[in-house]
C-alpha cells in the first residue's frame, strides 16, 4: 500500500455533459497518473432514486463509460467498472448497515435536500435511506484513502469515515479512514443561465455533433443586462462568458473583456469565437467516441474485465472483513 | 414448479432447547418429506442484535446446525445451508431496499417490540430497521411458496409479501407470494415457569447428557400452591406439566393426573417419571448427535455443499432479477 488508492463512482445518467466533464473527468484524469485508482458506474444507486422506471441504466452506464474513454480514462492505468457486477459492494453494505445508527443517516444533509429537490417522486424508501451506507462500502471495500469530493460531498464522506471507524473499533482495524482530495469543481452554467444538467435540457453534451455545439452556443443566453448591440456588456455577468473562460486563450480573453465593456465587440460574433474554439478542442475527443462506439460490445468488454480485477481485490478485502467478524 | 417450495432460517442462538425443538424442528422434520426445503442458519441476522459481540455466532452455529442433523435433517432430503455463504442475500436484499418504503418496516410490530425487549443494546442501526427487508431476500430468493410461522411473524411474512408483490408490479412478476404454513407452537415453559429461552438460563438442551436432564427435571417448578406433599396438587397449573404431556405416554398421564389432585404422588416420584421418560426419548438424539460431533469437519462440509446448491438456485432466480430491472 505504498501508492495512495483512490475509488470514486458517477451514476450512469447516460451522456456526459462539459459540466461533468470539468467537473470530474478532467480530474479523475489526473488521478490515473498519480493513484491506484478505481472508478465505477454507480448503477446501483441510480436504483436509489430511479427505481420506478429502471428502463434507462444499462444504456446510460455504456453511454457514459464511453465518454470515459473518448476521453482518456485508460484500463491499463486504472480499474473501470460496473456497481453491480461486484456483488462484493452489497455483502459490504449489508454488514455496515449493521453498525450503522439510523441516526447518522437521518441527519446526513443531503438526504432532505434531496427528497425536497425530487418530491414528485417517492423518495421515502429504506435504500434511499441508506444511500451513504452504501457509498460507504463502495469506498472501503477498496481501502481507499483517497476520496476525490466537492465541497457539498464532505458530509458523505465523513460518514463513511465514521462507519470506517465504527468497524475499526467494534472489530479489528481493517480499514483505513479515506481522506477528501477535494476538488474545486467550477459550476458550470447551462445555456439558459442555470447550472448545467441533463433534467434542464440546458446542457452541452460531449458527444454532440460540431453543428449541435455550434448552435447551442449561439442560443446560449450571454448578459441579460445587453439589451441591444450598441449596449455596452460585462463578462462577468455573461453566461456564456463562463465558457470562453474554459475554452478561449487568455491572449482573446483580453482582448474580448474590453470589446464588450466597450460594445466594441456584439454577442453574435463573441459566441461564434467560443464556438470555434470549442469545436476545436472537443473534436479529437468527439472522434475517438466515435471510433470506440464503432467497436460493438467493447465498453462491455471493459467494464467485465475491469469488474473481474475489481472483485479480485474486494474480495481479499470481504474475506479480512468476515475474519474480522469471526465469521 | 410442480411441489411446494419451503425457506425457513433460524437465527444461530448456539445449542437447541426442547423449546426449539417442539416448536420448530419436529415442523421442519415433517416439512423435508413433503417439499422441496431450504433450511437456513441465519447468520447476518444474528448481527441485527449481535453485532456488538460477534465471537459466538460461528460456533453457534455450528452448534445449531450439529443438532438439525442428530434430529434428522437430512442434507439429502433437504438444502441445509448459511445464510452468509450465499451472497446473493446480500445482493437481493439491496435490490428490494430501494423499492421499500420506510413506513413499512416502522410500523412492524416486531420492531418496536424487540427495540423495548433488547433495551441494554443500541438497536437503533439500519440494519436492524431493515430486518424485514433482509428476510423478504432470504425467502424469495428461492421463490419460496410456503413459508412455515408462528402467528407472532405474520406481519413479517406479510411485509414478504408486501414486497415480492411492490417488485411483481413494478418490473415483471418474478416472484411467487409466499404463503404461511400456520405452526401452532406450544409455548414451552423453562425450569422456572417462564418461557423457555437461552438467556432465562432455564433450558434443558437436546444435548444435555442424561444427568443434567434428570438433575434439571427435578429442580423443575410444579404447582406452586402445592406447598406440601400433603396438599393436593393440579397438573394444569404445574411447570413441570407442560412437559409430561409431550413425554410421557397418555395412559400414565391418566394415572398422574387424579394421583396429583389426591396428593397420591408427590412431586419428586412424579418428575421422576418424566426424566426417565424424557431421558429415554431423547437418548437416540444425543447419541447420533455424539456420533456425528465424532466427526470434525462435518458440519462445515455440508454446509458448504448445501451453500453450493442454494447458491446455484438463487444464482438462476437473481438473473431473472436483474433482467426485470433491465440491468
Ligand atoms: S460580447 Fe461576449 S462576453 Fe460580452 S456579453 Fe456578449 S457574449 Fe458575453
Ligand atoms: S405431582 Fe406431578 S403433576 Fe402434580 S404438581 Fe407435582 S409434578 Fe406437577
Amino acid at each position: 500500500m505504498g501508492r495512495n488508492r483512490v475509488v470514486s463512482g458517477m451514476r450512469p445518467t447516460g451522456k456526459l455533459h462539459l459540466g461533468h466533464f470539468h467537473g470530474v473527468l478532467d480530474n479523475w484524469l489526473k488521478l490515473q497518473e498519480e493513484y491506484d485508482c478505481f472508478f465505477f458506474a454507480a448503477d446501483w444507486h441510480s436504483l436509489t432514486t430511479e427505481y420506478a422506471d429502471t428502463s434507462a441504466i444499462r444504456e446510460n452506464t455504456r453511454d457514459m463509460v464511453l465518454d470515459w474513454l473518448a476521453f482518456g480514462l485508460d484500463p491499463a492505468k486504472c480499474v473501470i467498472f460496473e456497481q453491480s457486477m461486484v456483488p462484493h459492494h452489497a455483502e459490504l453494505s449489508l454488514i455496515l448497515g449493521m453498525i450503522t445508527p439510523v441516526s447518522w443517516l437521518e441527519r446526513n444533509p443531503t438526504y432532505k435536500e434531496m427528497q425536497e429537490n425530487l418530491e414528485q417522486r417517492d423518495l421515502s424508501t429504506f435504500g434511499f435511506l441508506g444511500y451513504p451506507v452504501l457509498m460507504a462500502a463502495d469506498i472501503i471495500l477498496y481501502k481507499a484513502t483517497r476520496v476525490p469530493v466537492g465541497h457539498d460531498q464532505i458530509p458523505h464522506l465523513e460518514i463513511t469515515r465514521e462507519i470506517a471507524r465504527r468497524f475499526n473499533h467494534l472489530y479489528s482495524p481493517v480499514f483505513p479512514e479515506p481522506e477528501a482530495l477535494l476538488t474545486e469543481t467550477p459550476k458550470l452554467l447551462g445555456l439558459d443561465g442555470r447550472k448545467m444538467s441533463k433534467s434542464y435540457g440546458n446542457s452541452i453534451y460531449l458527444s454532440d455533433d460540431a453543428e449541435t455545439t455550434r448552435k447551442k452556443v449561439m442560443s446560449m443566453v450571454t448578459d441579460t443586462d445587453r439589451v441591444r448591440r450598441a449596449d455596452p456588456g460585462e463578462p462577468d455577468h455573461c453566461v456564456a462568458f463562463n465558457l470562453h473562460r474554459i475554452y478561449v486563450p487568455q491572449d482573446k480573453l483580453d482582448e474580448i473583456m474590453p470589446a464588450c465593456r466597450s460594445a466594441a465587440i456584439g454577442c453574435v460574433e463573441c459566441k461564434k469565437i467560443l464556438a470555434e474554439f470549442m469545436v476545436e478542442r472537443l473534436a479529437p475527443f468527439r472522434e475517438k467516441r466515435q471510433e470506440l462506439a464503432a467497436k460493438p460490445g467493447l465498453v462491455d468488454e471493459i467494464l467485465e474485465e475491469g469488474s473481474r480485477r475489481a472483485s479480485e481485490e474486494s474480495g481479499k478485502i470481504l474475506a479480512e472483513v468476515r475474519a474480522a467478524l469471526k465469521f
